[in-house]
């Protein structure tokens, strides 16, 4: 009986110090960023020993990991949330913007968890759950953006993953500093402007491909 | 005397042993990343105490610093040269194509040093030192860029910095192994698709703010 027992959502079935460890873990992450998290710590946060930590999570990977699938799916449904927001006939740009605008403000209403999601690179990664739900939210993501009746081809795909990328990009210089003076309603703006460069140079590209 | 004497370039005047801890700091990045110091294992290496550490640099936040100062003269000479061995009549795209594909070379052939760049985020940037490198790299990166004849309001510089910015965005998801699959070229590819879209997109939405 060594294996824990996998719920369907990938969460461990955790005791009652389990979810403690888990939400000490959420609080140091909050505070003080990946870096303040050690097991010891977080064993004499939660009041348990680091053998419990060890029993409940395998090991201090376990436990960011599960802070930050909690962590993507609190983004995917602020992403979901603001799709559903939009009138039925928002064309791809206002897709698009409006998610780059969610991805922004999560990001900077919660910047340590944000960052936990990139900073968190175990060698092995032990399980692909993870990457996996990141995928699928890109997926999605890459659906709306290409707004159905919009062609799909692996080349739109890929153009629009280069687009979160390059949101991601400004997004992440933002929350940590490298972008001088750049408050919120700035940083929007600058969203903004890769969002809408971004879609009208690839249909650029896509139209001087085709003559 | 507790004042270190700077030289004009911002690298303190180290004794042996700070020249020992450096080496021993910079190595430590390559292989295990920022997350692998501690003041007690450089000094271990180095041979020398704590103190010594403390003495030549205040702390284990002014090892960092001079890692990163001497990472980002490496990376702003590669950006030199690549602008360097272009045809004197090359043009925007071109310029920026090949910076940008410096970025991403420099970044994964030194992935825990460039990593090490924008993961160093002390609470209190206690000398504007890097910060003025990065920013006065940029400015040098976007006058290439714009590339003279081109107009260079401050909206350009805001689309080249955003454009940088973009190019961040996917070579630190590529280097950080965040886009399945990406390997060199493919990397390459995805980096000049954001630039040639950036750019085309940025002169389309000039063209229609005009009429």
């Amino acid at each position: 009986m060594d294996q824990k027992i996998q719920t369907k959502s990938g969460r461990p079935k955790l005791d009652d110090a389990g979810r403690k460890l888990l939400a000490a873990a959420r609080r140091r992450i909050v505070e003080g960023g990946l870096a303040s998290l050690s097991a010891r710590g977080l064993a004499a946060e939660a009041g348990c020993s680091v053998g419990t930590l060890y029993n409940n999570f395998r090991d201090l990977n376990g436990v960011i990991r599960q802070v930050n699938i909690a962590t993507t799916r609190r983004l995917e449904t602020a992403l979901e949330d603001s799709l559903s927001r939009l009138p039925r006939d928002a064309g791809q740009t206002a897709r698009l913007t409006a998610m780059a605008s969610v991805y922004l403000d999560f990001a900077m209403d919660n910047p340590n968890l944000w960052n936990a999601l990139f900073e968190f690179r175990p060698k092995q990664l032990d399980d692909q759950r993870l990457p996996e739900m990141r995928e699928a939210m890109l997926t999605r993501m890459m659906e709306a953006g290409a707004h159905g009746t919009d062609p799909t081809t692996d080349q739109d795909r890929v153009a629009l993953r280069m687009l979160w990328a390059s949101v991601h990009g400004v997004v992440s210089l933002v929350v940590n500093d490298f972008i001088p003076g750049a408050d919120r309603e700035t940083a929007r703006a600058y969203v903004n402007l890769v969002v809408s460069s971004g879609v009208a140079g690839y249909r650029t590209l896509l139209r001087e491909e085709r003559t």
